[in-house]
């Protein structure tokens, strides 16, 4: 057992209190992270650290669409292949990340920041909805591609109503069984979403 | 899927690839962890990294039992009240801070830093046993607290041929724990009798 009570050295102490700020990791794992650092040389500590220092000024956000950036506007959005009538609403920068790992999508993208969950105190405001509301007009698609619990769909139906009457075109991602997925293993509401939402069978 | 190739911002997979090179953490969840941050505060981005960075020059390591300290001599070697006469040997600092939290032992320790593992390419001169031997003598008891696996016996056994020329007592940790677990993971009840009811090393 070991308590926080028992640190030889503040600053191993200070350390792993901050490590154990990360979401997930516990004191115990922070502990073994810090002696790993701990062991490592001086430069490769100082590197480290100044990679994570970093992020509070060496980040910037792309000005029309919230995505994380290296300076004011990002790539996708200077990119003039791409389709600019075609937003693709998303929460994270890791969604948007996952779908460029598609390669499937041509169009740009919204950051949202967050989602609406009163649970944890995220409304409207705290999201980049007005940013978005700004960015839409009748010849533009939406396509709202948040997560399909109940906080998406929220978040989905909120936007719907902020962005309805510029009358643009709103879609969001299909939903259903997974390719290859098996239909004894999918869950009933997927199950049941696929079997309402059935589309038109092309050979 | 998230490719390496696709970060949007520089400082960001800087920052993620720092991360990723902590043990047991992948590239998703160094980006996790990077983009919980970038969600935080710049002074608390800054006191993270600080926090870490002083771990190269902040941490300190007693003179005489090598253990992690705030100057060149840990709190437990200064403290008189402590039975200077017992050595106990371990690993590393949390096993020191195990054996601390159990409040069974009041002799020093010795911290080797690491234990002889050939495949790893630690040998008995990357570790502090040169220390150890100047330490011990014949009204010295050394408590010989390492792994039950091959590598704290062979650790075990190279130190024994070290300082049994002192004249010194050798003992180990009673096996209430099972072979091959660690220290750290051990309740405190059965760490703190193991040590109770440490037995003379035979080789």
């Amino acid at each position: 057992m070991i308590s926080p009570d028992n640190y030889p050295s503040k600053a191993l102490k200070d350390a792993v209190e901050a490590i154990s700020s990360l979401p997930g990791v516990g004191s115990r794992s922070a502990l073994r992270l810090a002696l790993h650092l701990l062991k490592q040389p001086a430069d490769k500590i100082h590197h480290f650290a100044a990679a994570v220092d970093n992020l509070a000024e060496g980040v910037h956000y792309c000005r029309t669409c919230m995505m994380v950036s290296d300076g004011d506007q990002c790539a996708i959005c200077a990119d003039s292949r791409r389709d600019h009538k075609t937003i693709c609403v998303v929460e994270s920068v890791r969604d948007v990340m996952s779908i460029e790992a598609t390669g499937q999508y041509h169009g740009v993208y919204h950051v949202l920041g967050g989602i609406i969950s009163p649970i944890n105190g995220v409304g409207p405001s705290d999201l980049t909805i007005k940013q978005l509301v700004a960015r839409v007009a009748a010849d533009v698609e939406v396509i709202l591609a948040l997560s399909g619990d109940v906080e998406g769909e929220t978040t989905s139906f909120y936007i719907y109503r902020q962005i309805e009457a510029s009358g643009c075109k709103v879609t969001t991602l299909a939903r259903g069984l997974g390719f290859g997925d098996e239909l004894e293993y999918a869950d009933t509401l997927t199950l049941g979403r696929s079997i309402a939402n059935r589309q038109a069978f092309k050979p």
